[in-house]
């Protein structure tokens, strides 16, 4: 079997190989060829760790497996190692025999951007110039390179609940020669496209904040209790997400479903706009809105790219088992 | 992180080292100490395979993590590879990084002969003579290899529906000096201890094939719809399991309890007897039966006794991840 290690990983995936996994995955799960297991997700009452499995399997990418880990939240302070800490393990679907282990912490955070961007590339306006960000983290600096590379962006904004993180983002403005602004809430309204990249549990995107036209990805809320747009939004907005179980349970739409705002069979999954089943936006006024929960099939996607990859280019540890 | 691959199991761990992870594992669940998570399995849809995971975490052992794999039945015909395949990952309880990665294959066999040797050891009469197999595949050889440790057996009888079968485990009798002989299911009445390892839908063993003072261990049963055993069998027994809830589900106690001739409370877990807080066996006229269902903590609890032993011997791989 193969093992890429974590440290081998940023020097293999671009941001284009994870969008393109992404994508074509996303597509596989909406024409029912692509399946993700039942989440395991556990308090292991040690560390205050949550720890779990994301499986999947898709039958036309030909990836079986999993991501393990979780969330160790004295890692950093304790340790100076990262608080999420997985690792995907793929398998052969034809017999089950382990093929690669990958490193799935930095594969994590391109995931993730891929699954904004894919939104941003199917359901924005093709002129959306200026792009919002609600949150300014690590996770929102990944979400805003990938972003950028969708449309022909002349300028971000931003805000975040602590100021003093907006650098982060700033930073990535920069680097790609774009001006950057902090804002308020309220400001976001200039926005073509915004990105929620956060761990609010109550409303911070309201429908005030937003003009007609919009396309909002909301990429933080992956729990019960989370929320980081006020439900009323979802309502007003075409929505889409990758998983409809996971949206209307755990993701940004549970709110809207459980208070009746927004029926759950309103959610439409992404890979049917991909494989041409949906129209996606159909006019430059409507709100659109990505509910990305975030999949294992996702994971398992970007891993199988990087394994050839690294195979190819020679970094891939080869272990007799 | 360290890799200890399929080959090498048989090479280092022994059946006393299985027996005493199992047992101690078995004690920490029943301590509320070590849990495990649900299990996911899945019909992929491709080989007729079924694929998933079983976790869990022991906070006395200190292992975390998960038995990956399933069923390939086509495997042995097409490919000549063994139609179980399963990979132990473990990870370290405190950062959630993964440290080892274990061959899974032969584990599962003696962590499954190890669970009815622990119920024997703690539930079977002392002066037990005679062990009754029902079932004589691959499995049972290991089972009857385990048993006859636990107790001075000086024979040992069996049935399988198929009776080309019955030389597996006539020759494990054979190579322990002691006599074999192929019985009819009325003929298990001579039995003092008999494990039941079939993949029987539908009851085998009946009231009448028990005398009075057995000790039964039922190993086939692993889920909905199996049965090896008459359901009256384990109104008339005292009922003991590694982990109630599955063998109330998936396990041999799923007929008795649904048909409301067990109650799902008289299932009492086997760690509780290790622990000193249940008696066990309360006379020598008693039946006793032990729902092995299988849980990933054994798989855990073994696979960390690998680690340790093949790090020791110079076997383990080690990989800078």
């Amino acid at each position: 079997m193969w093992i890429v290690p974590e440290r081998e990983i940023a020097g293999l995936v671009s941001r284009e190989a994870a969008f393109d996994a992404v994508e074509q995955v996303f597509a596989a799960m909406a024409a029912g060829r692509a399946n993700n297991f039942p989440v395991v997700r556990e308090a292991i009452g040690h560390e205050n760790a949550l720890y779990g499995f994301k499986g999947g399997f898709d039958q036309l990418g030909g990836a079986l497996g999993l991501k393990a880990g979780g969330y160790w939240p004295n890692n950093l302070e304790k340790r100076g190692l990262i608080n999420h800490q997985s690792t995907v393990f793929l398998f052969d679907p034809d017999t089950g025999r382990p093929v690669a282990m990958v490193g799935g912490n930095l594969l994590t955070a391109l995931r993730t951007a891929a699954a904004s961007s894919v939104s941003i590339q199917h359901l924005s306006r093709p002129d959306a110039r200026v792009i919002g960000m609600v949150g300014a983290g690590h996770q929102a600096t990944f979400q805003l390179r990938a972003a950028l590379e969708q449309r022909s962006f002349e300028k971000v904004i931003g805000w975040n609940r602590h100021p003093e993180m907006l650098p982060n983002i700033q930073k990535v403005a920069e680097d790609a020669d774009l001006p950057f602004e902090a804002v308020e809430l309220g400001d976001l309204s200039e926005a073509d496209v915004i990105i929620t990249i956060t761990s609010s549990f109550g409303p911070i995107l309201m429908v005030d904040h937003v003009a007609p036209g919009t396309h909002i990805a909301c990429m933080g809320t992956d729990t019960k209790g989370k929320q980081e747009v006020e439900a009323r939004l979802l309502a007003n907005s075409l929505v889409f997400t990758d998983e409809v179980a996971q949206s209307i349970s755990i993701g940004e739409a549970q709110h809207a479903v459980a208070s009746g705002a927004l029926a759950s069979d309103a959610v439409i999954e992404i890979g049917r706009v991909i494989n041409g089943d949906h129209p996606g936006r159909q006019s430059a006024d409507e709100i659109t809105l990505f509910d990305g929960t975030g999949v294992g099939l996702q994971d398992l996607a970007v891993a199988a790219k990087v394994v050839d990859l690294a195979i190819e280019k020679g970094v891939a540890i080869k272990v007799d088992i």
